[in-house]
């Protein structure tokens, strides 16, 4: 199924309640607007969801109402976001019985490892699920970056089924999508950056992963339908409008990481009305009054009511 | 003069000869080949040029000569290079008697500086010449990254004309972008990253500064001319030719920085009949027979010959 | 107990038989050379027991054997390495169980976090367990360094017992044991640089955790003895001698981490017969018999046999 | 005349007028503090004599004072601090016409260079002087850490005198020392890091260039007598009142690099009445009235007057 997922996939964000549970009423509408805005699937348990502060308990309840509020109507793929195989591969277990289309993989982090060990891990992991296997690319949390000439050879084999590109390096990405297509475009190549979206579908992409498209998953559904249909003056427009719109990360001073991001994107919603609160996991603070207020502006300013 | 400079403006190389000095009759014929091929402009003394292991006295030689070559077909942007502003200026003073119709000059490096020291050097630098200052944000030699916001300030006030841009931080571009539209877009916007720049005409480069360029000028142009009249899938399939020309950059083994790259766009242009050595600066050694055959195959393969 | 441990506390390491299982035997083994050798602690669960390549029931598994071999004749640490709060607990619990004399904890990793979630995330796990927290600072795993005046801070209001610095930051060691002193020394420091803990202790730290020491106990406990009779001289023929045993860690080429660290441990404590295999945890691949042969020449250069 | 040279050589910070010019009686006054503090040699030009903000001329006129009012007392090392060697050795002509007794330099810098290009550096300008030639290790300015095997190497065969490590990387300086006693001591090995020295001397340095040695010269001899002598308690407790003195580059809040280390040096030594001004070179921006208020505070409080 997700060898043909293409398009928007935004990475779901995980909302709780005042109390710090998970608040499943709010997640069920925050999925419902994402297939309203027409998404093409939902990656569940992405670092956008918290999952690194989450633990397995709450990553399978998060995953499986996902797949339950999806309901069939696009694929969920499941992050699967941890140290190493016997961990990533219980996950995976998890992503099997309540029904994700495939999981996303990093290479292994905290142990410093080389192409070799890394390799070795997606061989590993590919011959432990039938679930489709999406490398995941985040050097920022990982501390790897994963060479291009290896994701596509693991394309090649079967290994890996797409790359989830959230690597920030663009030159790279542009490599990738060319060995990829030299190589019979083995790989599905999805971008996590929400604000080069355009340029990257030019490069190559055949999708998004955008942590904004939480806030405005219609717009970047525009934006795609606009780059398969080749109106690249819309496409731009609408990166341009999305990009002014990402601003709201920018708004919190002193945060860093998740605490920024994240803490905007849950203080949007809950403005949108989306979700009930705008409570990070622990240890992350919430945003407060001065920095919604500025978000909200954002939000009018792109449209956004 | 450059307040209307766009499109493309390769930075050119310093051919050498066989003993190491400065060849005039390959940089005379390669100037003329970027001239030919419809470039917009010619930055000189660049990182490309490998400017940091040229004397002064090589520095001023190497941009006369440019200057000359150029014969006011096109403005030509004269890199200044160095670590403080007294040294700065000094270049700034050559390129005002040679007739250059601007300046690109970096953060000071080797020592450790913040954005207060950044803003007060560039504000020396603008006192101090009435050439157009354009801010070189490359971090991957200065350590340091030009903050986007700074940049845009700088250009409201008239410290800056424009910025070129090789950090290789494509989402920091598109930001950068969208702030100086905000701001009535003080600043031109040139791209150094050849394999993006098609993204980055999406983002609202004005143009590039193509490494590459040295090897393909027409190419950049017609990809260029492309994005100016909208046609994205020309542009597309031009950047895609020369993200597969700039291979060649990956052909040597085990070398690192100027030794990989300006030498494989050396021994290409050598290949191609333009410059007569690969030479490069001591203590760089030029690539061997081996890399050279590849390289000719990469560029067959571009359509060049 | 912990409050008043210091001196030689070893990261032991984890035998793995051919087919890739704990090998208690060996392990056994390895845990009655070091109290053999003198230490005064053993700190299980380290980076260098292979921990972040363990999963849960292995790390319980590994743990609660260390206890059982040291037997109450020196206290036991625990390690409790993980990504969040909750998952940490979970490590604390067995830690409890086991009947280890504390904890060693990292800032939370994967996630990027700054200082504020930093002091929470201890604050949250000194409030979950009873046992002395340690905080490990080892910023080439985790990315963060932990900052001195913070746990300086933690130390006085009793969140934090001790630190096991891993952070390759002398100076800011220096600056640690400076403010813990001046702040009537709250932490136990403890320093994981096995060849400059003679500075270390002339810097003020109270003890080391040397993962060489799973090879050479003996050695570090006659350094950390001639320490506390300011025997200098003594301390320094012995780390010298000791620096001179850490070339087995160069020995393999082309390996990083803990491919080459790690390997080298196995491989030298193989030939001494101390273990069964060099068996690593997957993804990683043993050291080979060209490297095993120079490892073996080192030790006995340095007297080990 | 250098082969000899072991001890305390401090690097002489630059003293600057309040209009910005070399301050030379200030510079007279600071010189024969080192000389009476019993110092065995001088370096100028180094980082902390901002050096990297000083033109070629205002380099050669304070390289000569230094020479000048060191008359033959002591050894005067010069630094040669530039991006290439034709920069550096004629850096190096001056250092040999004022009569240097030796010239310190770095790795190529602003262009990315690996170990041939640097090997082939150093080649060049042994080549180039009679002077003796020492190694500057400073990756936080150059981005390049000189390994230790080239180093020695470098040593055996002439081409190095020493090596002043400024890497902040301790465990490399230990492997340094220890691969230079094997090969018969070619090197004099000099630690620039301030608050570690006396850790340094147990493995193996010969001496120190601290940057604090210019507010503190006496101390530093003082804690390198002590070190010759196996005096061990005296060494680290001069090293600790050093390290608590070294807390004033810590005072100035919000500021990076040399605008807080030699800020600070800079404010004691007029707080002391050695140098008439705080000022720096610009860009950088003096300390302030708080700032000056708590460094003297640190001053007093390590007997300082």
């Amino acid at each position: 199924m997700t060898a043909q997922l293409r398009g928007v996939v935004p990475p779901v964000l995980t909302p709780f309640t005042a109390e710090g549970e998970i608040d499943l009423a709010s997640l069920e509408r925050l999925v419902a607007r994402l297939l309203d805005g027409g998404v093409d699937g939902i990656f569940a348990l992405g670092s956008s969801s918290e999952t690194a502060f989450l633990d397995d308990a709450r990553r399978a309840a998060a995953l499986e109402a996902v797949v339950r509020f999806a309901d069939g109507r696009v694929p969920v793929l499941a992050g699967v976001i941890d140290t190493q195989l016997e961990r990533v591969l219980a996950h995976a277990r998890v992503a099997e019985r309540v029904g994700a289309a495939g999981i996303v993989a990093t290479a292994p982090f905290y142990a410093i490892t080389g192409p070799a060990e890394v390799e070795a891990h997606f061989r590993g992991l590919a011959a432990g699920t039938d679930l489709p296997v999406w490398a995941y690319d985040i050097p920022v949390c990982t501390h790897y970056k994963l060479p291009a000439d290896l994701l596509v050879r693991l394309g090649q084999e079967g290994v890996l089924t797409g790359v989830k590109d959230s690597s920030g390096d663009d030159v790279g990405f542009r490599r990738l999508a060319m060995l990829n297509r030299a190589a019979g475009e083995p790989l599905t190549l999805l971008t996590g950056h929400e604000v080069v979206v355009d340029g990257a579908y030019l490069a190559g992409a055949h999708g998004s992963v955008p942590g904004l498209g939480n806030v405005d998953p219609a717009g970047y559904v525009r934006m795609d339908r606009a780059a398969r249909a080749g109106d690249w003056e819309a496409v731009r427009a609408e990166q341009d409008r999305l990009a002014a719109l990402f601003e709201i990360v920018f708004v919190p001073a002193g945060r860093v990481g998740p605490a920024a991001g994240i803490g905007a994107f849950k203080t949007a919603l809950r403005h949108l009305g989306v979700i009930e609160t705008n409570v990070m996991a622990p240890p992350m603070v919430p945003l407060g009054d001065d920095d919604a207020a500025r978000i909200a502006e954002l939000c009018s300013a792109a449209g956004l009511s």
